[in-house]
């Protein structure tokens, strides 16, 4: 089953008031797992949209573990929950490495709709969408 | 029933190369919706922080309708949904004003929790948790 | 003189972990304070990038006196400080009001460059050009 | 002479809707290069935050000289230009690595005056200092 695994450490930027990592940018990461994750399958998401393609996102879900604080190592694990000819879901759990020890923080789900550049929706390309298919399916 | 009423305008900053504002820019709108929804109900937030509690969010859901442009007239309407003595659930509405039109752009609910400043859960304080059940009680 | 006067609080999703604004949210701020500037000029910002004027931010200088916090009432002034048939340089008073008193949190210059979309350096529509050129003079 | 040197790929969220890197982000950037600069030397900038020692942003120069775009591979090179007991001045270069050619996007320098948590100036912890004198002496 292909994952999108993308580690790295908590900006500064990220942080607020309270000290711990500002909630909205667990989506920006999840982003960034998309990408990572497109990459593994062959896809570079920058070209898919040159080509035509938009995925925009179109529904949330999040739930927040545990806090993240600034310079944590994060490990970002990314799967394809679902897809269908216009929609694709992604799963996502966000994970604080530390020693040996993996901690849950986060867990999420984004359904992104494919858009032209008009903002219409449109079917997947043929082939990006069997390559999730694919993968989807053998994540049973 | 108390309502947070905010209007603003989409800052250039929140738009990405899509054209549209990026997604987690609502979760920042919806913040500054809690703040305004507390100052309704006769509390600053960062008042509420100094004293000792802060509230964390725990669970986010965003459905998002249509898209937002760079300086669109937004307004954003958000009530308590839900209240118990450790955790409060507010609901959004974003909407777009043109003219006297109004679009329903996006809706959304974010669940919270009362935490003291090591982390640890704690009760609302009983004026504050109060003051949110009056308000919840008087939207049915 | 034009000015371009904004009023706003201070975003929670503004602070980082220090308990203040993270600095580069004033440049954020800035881009507010010329859309301002513009409206008052009777330019819409929007329609000018609509018609293939971008104004591409070419440098940025940035002084910090005092720390802004969450929810503070800020009133920044925005000025054009010069303008040449391709650059625009604008300058920028950040203040903290409260009650009657008003403290000079920062100030900053930035210069902008008219490009098209293909990045490709472009002169200042004509009548834009003019506008700016009035207001400027009007300054001295 | 000690250089902090990351590397990274351009997130979507940095982008705007001229399709470009929005410009605030490069400050974003410069504190992940000052966050690097420092482990090199020995030091994370979160144990010396939390032993009482903050660093906050006073000034800041920024030239902008190409954009950068979604998914670029930037280098990014942070210097120490200059160290007092109580400011330091970093200096900054963003670099697009692609194939064999590096382009340079932007330059940079910040100061930065240490503070306690009250926001009082405060002297940079002697051991530090030292070690950022060392570092700028020998690049001379």
């Amino acid at each position: 089953m292909t994952e999108g695994i993308v580690r790295f450490q908590v900006r500064y930027a990220e942080t607020d008031q309270m000290g711990f990592v500002h909630h909205p940018h667990y989506l920006i990461w999840f982003e960034i797992g998309r990408t990572e994750l497109m990459r593994q399958l062959g896809y570079a998401y920058a070209d898919i949209e040159r080509e035509g393609t938009l995925l925009a996102v179109a529904e949330v879900s999040l739930r927040y573990a545990r806090a993240a604080r600034y310079d944590d190592d994060i490990l970002l694990v990314t799967r394809v929950a679902a897809v269908q000819s216009r929609t694709i879901t992604f799963s996502y759990r966000v994970l604080r490495e530390h020693d040996a020890d993996l901690e849950l923080l986060a867990t999420g789900v984004t359904r992104l709709i494919a858009i032209d550049r008009t903002g219409a929706p449109k079917r997947l390309p043929a082939e990006l969408l069997q390559r999730f298919r694919e993968t989807t399916a053998s994540s049973s």
